[in-house]
């Protein structure tokens, strides 16, 4: 195992708050568009969490106001107009590799949505377990209005199951925005609080999940993508093998030794 | 085919109203918990249920103000700390055997919650085709807070089918508790109803459904198990079948002669 | 490929507004009901429409203030009661292959349903991308009061990604009506509005969609459908691929020059 306490990335910001790691994109100026390079970080850096002892929980929050501007015109879009499909496949890939290494990371990432939350910004989001909003938040998937298609980094087959099948197509064609009270409404936010709170409350949830039992989290986590798409007699036995593993954790003997004493069980995460 | 009238279960209540069974778990005093005699009598009893002739659908409801407090932490909890992984795995997949028996039963069961709803109770909710709740009906997929993960009896693969992905994922890392107005809101229950008349209604919801084609009714509940991780054009085919058969049946003949004689359709089942 | 504008349905309307076709049912005096003729005719003009050039999307609207009674009961019921399963099998496969064919067409749908919406009309409404409603709206999957089973043409599959599987299963098993403010509570419309304007909104809406980048279009409706049933890895990979060849249209270059010049990109589908 690695600890990631004092990691330094180069290209956005990183810091602890006990074993909750908080990372923010570091363009408030621009309102935080990703560039090849912190794309290929974030993707590193995810990927580090499923070693990472010292890491319990994630938040994904903003900053100066807004989340995420997506892929930078300048940085980004400008060059793929020009690539050859190898290299656009290789570029595809690697922001694909991002989601991958989110959803692969074991531990629960909480996405903290101020202001403008687009492209991949709105794909990173997507790709949190969940996700706390300001009234403020504006969370647009753009792709078809920079001339591609709605499908980018898994959307048709993520967001379909976050807010349903009709309300994802109308948000994936259009590329319209969705609001904080309509996010809310339709279950992609779990929750909109004031801005002034919002990173604060997904610190505090995120705080919660790791003092909680953190190998049965990472388990949770682990499920939830495993049986995207088993039959549900297969999702019944891989839960069942699952959780027996989770059921030999002294976690579990923990929580039982706590309720015989009448007392608060303390978790350490084995 | 067999009658389950006269079933007499030693570790829970069972009362039949014309064609439906109400099932009720049997420790009011103690919110009624499961044990493992009463876990694996209700496997049998669903089991028992696909060939039945005399039960069109089920209630599975409350007692005492509660519906179910999950396994019980003495008569459960307890032994399985000291178990073996292959004691474990037995239980772990025993207790996924009930998911499995109720979603194969064949008869449409709907729960009727009041109260308590945890643990396995949020389960055994889950896993009926609908459900009614009292505004008091509190529902929580509580597995963390013993220490253990989210992904119980098929937790992670059926609950975001139900209340979307970002919703079952706050309540299965979580374990908070849904309520009733929530679980309305998000698609959990179909509808909330005073307790004192929450019984009444499921049990006259059951009979609309005993009414009708219970043979339809039966092919229903298979495909929607059986699609679930279809591909959209696999599905189609599969329902072209199923829907063919059901043509066969009397019943469509029955609600055909009846539309001609500007009647109403009594169905048969057959 | 092939032109439609001057296509001329015998047992349907159609009419071109833009790149926009308009398509409704036309027996107002029996709330258009499906015929034999009409399912195989319509099943044939979404298979045409993947060739078709001058058709960017496609708006499925209603006729005389209602959208579709379904199939008709004497045309269709009465004979399906006498057919052998070889007929009934190559008649079920028909209607699959109409909500084959609209998933399939390649263009964006809008369902905009006034009045009854029933039977295989809620089908043709469901296998749409998007849903506008009047206040009338009466939907009604209600395969279950003619004596059959809710698995029709892929309901048992679609319905529960749209509105969730508790109250999918709600519908399909009582066959009641889902009024139009709880379908755009739920998901299945994604707006109410006026009857007066209901068509006019729904053919605005897909001309932004035919102004829009359609080779892009084309590529999320076929992505919404390929990653059904894939794996959230497979999902990404199929992601990756598919929006790489969407950077290679002139559209996304169209997109990235008008950004550059500060104007409103003009995209021309390819």
């Amino acid at each position: 195992m690695t600890t990631m306490a004092s990691f330094a990335p180069e290209h956005f910001n990183w810091r602890m708050d006990g074993t909750v790691a908080i990372v923010t994109l570091d363009r408030p100026d621009r309102k935080n568009p990703l560039t090849f390079d912190s794309y290929a970080e974030l993707r590193d850096c995810f990927r580090a969490l499923v070693y990472a002892d010292d890491v319990d929980a994630v938040v994904f929050g903003s900053n100066g106001g807004n989340f995420c501007s997506g892929g930078d015109v300048h940085d980004i879009i400008g060059p793929l107009i020009s690539m050859s499909m190898k290299e656009l496949l290789a570029f595809t890939r690697m922001t694909g590799d991002l989601v991958k290494a989110m959803i692969g990371c074991g531990k629960p990432v909480i996405a903290a949505v101020d202001g403008v939350c687009v492209g991949a910004g709105a794909i990173i989001a997507m790709s949190s377990d969940m996700r706390l909003a300001s009234p403020a938040a504006k969370t647009a998937f753009l792709f078809t209005r920079v001339g591609l298609a709605g499908c980018d980094m898994g959307a048709c087959a993520i967001l379909p199951r976050i807010i349903g099948q009709g309300r994802a197509s109308e948000l994936l064609y259009t590329g319209r925005s969705m609001s904080a009270e309509e996010g809310e409404r339709w279950g992609f936010f779990n929750r909109v609080v004031e801005a002034g709170e919002l990173e604060a409350e997904a610190v505090t949830l995120a705080q919660k999940l790791a003092a909680g039992p953190t190998f049965g989290h990472m388990m949770t986590k682990t499920m939830l993508k495993q049986e995207w798409s088993m039959s549900i007699d297969e999702a019944i036995e891989a839960e069942a093998q699952a959780q027996a593993i989770c059921m030999q954790t002294a976690d579990f003997k923990r929580a039982y030794d706590a309720f015989v004493a009448r007392e608060k069980p303390v978790f350490e995460g084995d």
